[in-house]
């Protein structure tokens, strides 16, 4: 059996994305139903109810469907072979990051509410309106044609926002299942211009906790202030032995991994056009973090950081307490880049905090890898192609991003080249309040799966493909 | 007029102290009622009807009361006068520290319990307990004697716990109201032995926020980690500038003013026993904090401190989060000893935060100065020999002790010696949660004060009286 209609015609596949036009109302619809439903992976609420949603309607689209338990929360996994050709591997996340009314929404997370053509809900850009787009030009192709010009599968995981801790595993478990060609990620923003992007890696993370104790309970500042131990300082003069106020990591060897960009990374950085007062205006900040001469790109593809994500000790109320608190917790992440290894760089975290602050205890809180994808891939162009003929922009090209992703187990595990190509406005506010996804972008991406399904379709034509090989 | 019963006989005034025994239940019953109504400073909870409970408390006690408003919280003051001798004035407060079930309390901190002698409660000890006890020693003295051995005046302010922000300018302007031979205050715990104590002094307080701000919302950590700024880090640094690990404060010139203690002082330090291994034990902790080799009344008293109270920025829920925070806020304060005061030690902070980082913004949040009473003041005889008789004990004698109250607007602005007559027990929790006052103590209390009445008259008989000179 071969695809679906294997043709150099330029127009194709013209229907398919007059099928998608023609229900757009639809779509959004779905998107809706979609992102009104929670499934926060950091507390569980609502993850298994989502994987079953899920699965549903990829079975409904036309995909043959898994529900496949992990120890965590379940690995939903479709595909529709049969068509030949190179196999695309569509990786996304069904789970979304903590969200309350009073972190500062307009309106409720997870009460979808369209305004100025956005939809704002949390998980709308982040990831559900990304992967449903794709699982959406599956559906529109097989409405049109009931087949597909080149094999698809599907996994979509649900502790994405939790670090992923069930991939290395699974994939590593799945490599016959997982097969593929070229893995399709589209997750996170575009770039900050506003047009399409492709990008070819991600950094890794690693998440620790610091916690520093002082006496068994809350006590009066004036007292024991001075006399008890004092877990606030503790902590504070241990993170100050961390970084330094130029923005340099300083724990010992932490930057001794770091694989230097290749000359033609360095050249597709230099080729970025990053609007830096735009940044600045858009977020209301005067000066970049420190070193303040480095470049942005350059910073987020090529550089490691540490960020405090939370730290909390004592008296959070109205007015004044005078108090010396009992304990103080820092939850911090490390993003990493090529090559440096997060076991490796935990044991250097551990080795700093028990050389400088032997009493906090120091747990590490899920991990990946960096991946990085070399940027003479074999399929850059059919991507490249798709998103000029569905977007009618040229995509900048991006050697990495400095969010994080489990591709290194596409990359590293199975050894298959990893493209992320978002289709999600750059003002997203991913992770943030009122995290929204414009439905010109949820059609984009509809249009850009559609379209790179036909172009890797034309590429088997010019290549043998698995089944012929 | 005179006083009551004015008389060498040793056994004076043993009616009234079998009164107060007869009383006991009655009065367990008065301090359960004050502490189950919420008289929260900080938040403004319950003060204004708090004032008016205890003012009708006295009047009903034999006191002839007045409310005085201020631009805060109302005074409550009363005074039985006309007994002549030296005048007593006796200072406490109706406010609370804020405490919420949540914050670790086995039962509600305003519904009393009584467990095995104590009760439980927010107040009990700081410091509706303390000074309702000295209320009922006039109540018994009057009930017994319908008159007392020297005059007394009784001053209760609304806002200690929030800093006295309005006890300068009301003392001030109230010099004659107030004017008085001794004041006592009986706040805070007693000796940790258990022991009863004097304490001749208190140390100052300065409370300041600092706020380090960065983009105008929570940011993913991973996109804007290392790029945009970021507030977490900014406030560590800088905090990390003001104290180093040795425990010494490092903004410039904060122990210039320090005065060194005289010889009696440290006399009178080198005579206090304090039991550290117990106090390790209890609280749960190996070592005080750095530096090690520093006796514990000597940190209380010589040293000033800075302590962080709170200390808040990004993610606190379970699991984690990958943001880069918008803010960063330190509640922090500052404890002053003899001769440092509170403007000049603000405006070194302000310099310190000014010089390290100008963008951090620090905001003074209320003060009040040292007092130190000297060590050779005319009526410390006649306070130690009441604690003897009414709790059998010799009084251990501070110089100072570590928290802080207004009492400099006695012994500075009005010249009056001060002393503070501490009668609650030692593991109290003051600030806590659990705050207790046992019933022993609070009896104790009762009896110190009346005996300190007739102690105090019978002063007056060796010496010449206010109205004889």
């Amino acid at each position: 059996m071969v695809g679906a209609h294997r043709t150099d015609d330029p127009a194709w596949p013209g229907d398919v994305l007059a099928r998608i036009e023609e229900r757009r109302q639809e779509y959004v619809d779905l998107l809706i139903d979609y992102v009104s439903r929670p499934s926060v992976s950091a507390s569980g609420e609502g993850v298994a109810d989502v994987a079953h949603y899920i699965r549903d309607r990829m079975e409904a689209f036309g995909l043959d469907t898994r529900l496949i338990p992990t120890a965590g929360a379940p690995m939903v996994f479709g595909q529709r072979t049969g068509a030949g050709g190179p196999t695309l591997l569509l990786y996304g996340h069904y789970d979304v990051q903590p969200a309350d009314p009073a972190d500062g929404w307009t309106s409720d997370p997870f009460t979808p509410v369209i305004r100025d053509g956005r939809v704002y809900a949390r998980g709308a850009a982040d990831n559900k309106g990304q992967h449903l787009a794709q699982l959406l030009a599956v559906e529109a192709f097989l409405s049109c044609h009931g087949q597909l010009p080149c094999d698809v599968k599907v996994l979509l995981e649900g502790e994405e926002e939790i670090g992923s801790p069930r991939m290395p595993e699974f994939v590593a478990e799945h490599g016959d299942l997982l097969a593929a060609d070229l893995v399709v990620v589209s997750d996170g923003p575009v770039d900050p211009s506003g047009r399409p992007m492709i990008s070819l890696g991600v950094r890794g993370a690693l998440g620790f906790e610091l916690r520093a104790t002082g006496a068994n309970t809350e006590l009066h500042s004036g007292h024991w202030g001075g006399v008890a131990p004092d877990p606030v300082w503790d902590l504070v003069q241990l993170l100050a032995t961390m970084k330094d106020a130029r923005g340099h990591v300083t724990i010992d060897g932490f930057y001794d991994e770091v694989q230097p960009l290749t000359a033609a990374e360095r050249e597709a950085l230099e080729r970025l056009e990053i609007d830096v007062p735009a940044i600045k205006r858009d977020l209301g900040f005067d000066e970049l973090a420190e070193p303040r001469e480095r470049g942005v790109a350059e910073r987020r593809v090529a550089w490691p950081t540490l960020t405090i994500n939370g730290l909390h000790a004592g008296y959070d109320g109205p007015g004044l307490k005078s108090v010396l608190p009992r304990e103080a917790v820092a939850k911090c992440d490390i993003r990493l880049v090529e090559a440096q290894r997060a076991d490796d760089v935990f044991a250097k975290v551990s080795a700093h905090v028990k050389r400088h602050a032997p009493h906090v205890t120091v747990t590490r809180r899920g991990s990946m890898e960096p991946s990085r994808t070399p940027i003479d891939f074999p399929y850059l162009e059919p991507v490249r192609r798709a998103i000029v003929a569905a977007q009618g922009q040229e995509p900048v090209l991006w050697p990495g991003i400095g969010g994080s992703l489990p591709l290194y187990v596409f990359t590293k595990t199975l050894g298959v080249p990893t493209v992320q190509v978002p289709c999600g406005n750059a003002d997203q506010s991913q992770h943030g309040p009122d995290e929204n996804l414009t439905l010109d972008w949820f059609m984009a991406g509809i249009r850009t799966t559609a379209v790179l399904l036909a172009e890797l379709g034309r590429h088997t034509d010019a290549r043998p493909g698995p089944e012929s090989s």
